[in-house]
């Protein structure tokens, strides 16, 4: 029986990553308490007695029942969403979020990898450094080769790491491209999201990420309207201005 | 028991992704057909039939058994070190090159997220584009505050993945400093040698990396005259004239 969780993260579901380990722990349906960080007024406990580098979603996981607010030093505290949500797995080895078989499990980290050094730097550099999306489109090009043809989700028709390991990324990216919120020209975004939208460049990968929103760990644990209404108010101070 | 695995890997040990998996598979005492790949004259079915990016180091794991230049379509194809040494632990469940205990198996990640993140980037700057040295010191710094005080290896007294992914590196980055070649001027890779042997900013790590090196998995797997002779050959054409 796994001992309790704190999750430490930011605040309005913005941040992808914190996601990440939400859907973990509501696919396990661990115990847990959510605790939100202001990383605009971060409270002054925080890195030292949880995150040395400052960065949330942070677990503090065992020790003394504590408030949140006053961790413990006898809990151990773990940090990187990717890190996370492979340690949540680990808690409860019968979810099937991990599969069994050594080789479906190397094809989850495969992929996991393809997210996190193709496909994000992409996004990130669409979103805030006004790089090109076609940089987001090769990342998808790739992606889609690892989707198997016959299969609900990224490795089997199990619901994995891979695929939390990607959703929150291409769920909130829907939400910045529809709003035409970023480091791009007005009008941009919503150029890019009727490509993705529409494109048949696309098709296998929209297929994949239909079923991804349909899964209910994602519906009880997205709220569009909240994340956009931040999003909108975050990002258009950034819009490149012709 | 495991089926049978082909280990495609550059030649000469020169790859220090090639040299984590081998560590693995030494630890394991896993039964593997090595076959060398000429990078610069890459056979033809290599990329077709082993790794669609045609990288090294990629492993072809069961099937029937084939010699290694005619991989067979029904064994499972696997590429990326840090997945590969993951793949090869999850064939072993029983060797400790992975811990048991949750907790220690996140901080195990958190390492080779820190190595993967901070060290390699570094790495390869400083080896391949005249980045300064500063940034593999940085590095370093942020890797020994993550080494426990008074254990062996990066995460206990068993040596694990943590490990593995590191010390092909820091082998190799001695290599290549010690014998002054790679992107930088002549006597600057010495120079810093010397700084790294001898300063007391990085004593912690010196004793963590003498305890890997005399590790038997490694002793057996490292010839430090071949890859020198290598490194001498490749990579003084690199230096920068002043």
């Amino acid at each position: 029986m796994p001992e309790h969780i704190t999750l430490y993260l930011a605040k309005n579901q913005t941040c992808p990553a914190a996601h990440r380990v939400v859907l973990a722990l509501t696919e396990t349906k661990a115990d847990y308490t959510p605790y939100e960080i202001d990383l605009i007024n971060k409270p002054e406990w925080f890195t030292p007695k949880v995150n040395p580098v400052g960065q949330v979603p942070a677990i503090a996981y065992g020790g003394p029942k504590v408030s949140p607010d006053e961790p413990s030093p006898e809990s151990a505290k773990i940090a990187e969403s990717l890190v996370l949500i492979e340690f949540v797995a680990d808690l409860y080895p019968d979810c099937p979020i991990v599969p069994k078989d050594p080789v479906l499990r190397a094809r989850m980290r495969y992929f996991i990898d393809a997210v996190a050094t193709k496909y994000l730097p992409a996004y990130a550099g669409s979103l805030l450094h006004e790089q090109p999306f076609e940089g987001i489109w090769t990342a998808f090009d790739r992606i889609q080769t690892l989707l198997p043809a016959d299969k609900t989700y990224a490795v089997s028709d199990d619901f994995t790491l891979a695929d939390i390991a990607i959703l929150p990324l291409l769920a909130r990216m829907e939400i910045w491209l529809k709003n035409d919120v970023g480091r791009f020209k007005e009008g941009e975004g919503k150029k890019a999201y009727e490509y993705f939208a529409s494109s048949d460049r696309f098709a296998r990968l929209r297929k994949y990420y239909a079923a991804c929103r349909d899964r209910e760990s994602f519906k009880t644990t997205f709220d569009e309207e909240l994340i956009a209404g931040e999003y909108i108010a975050q990002l258009t101070p950034l819009r490149v201005v012709a």
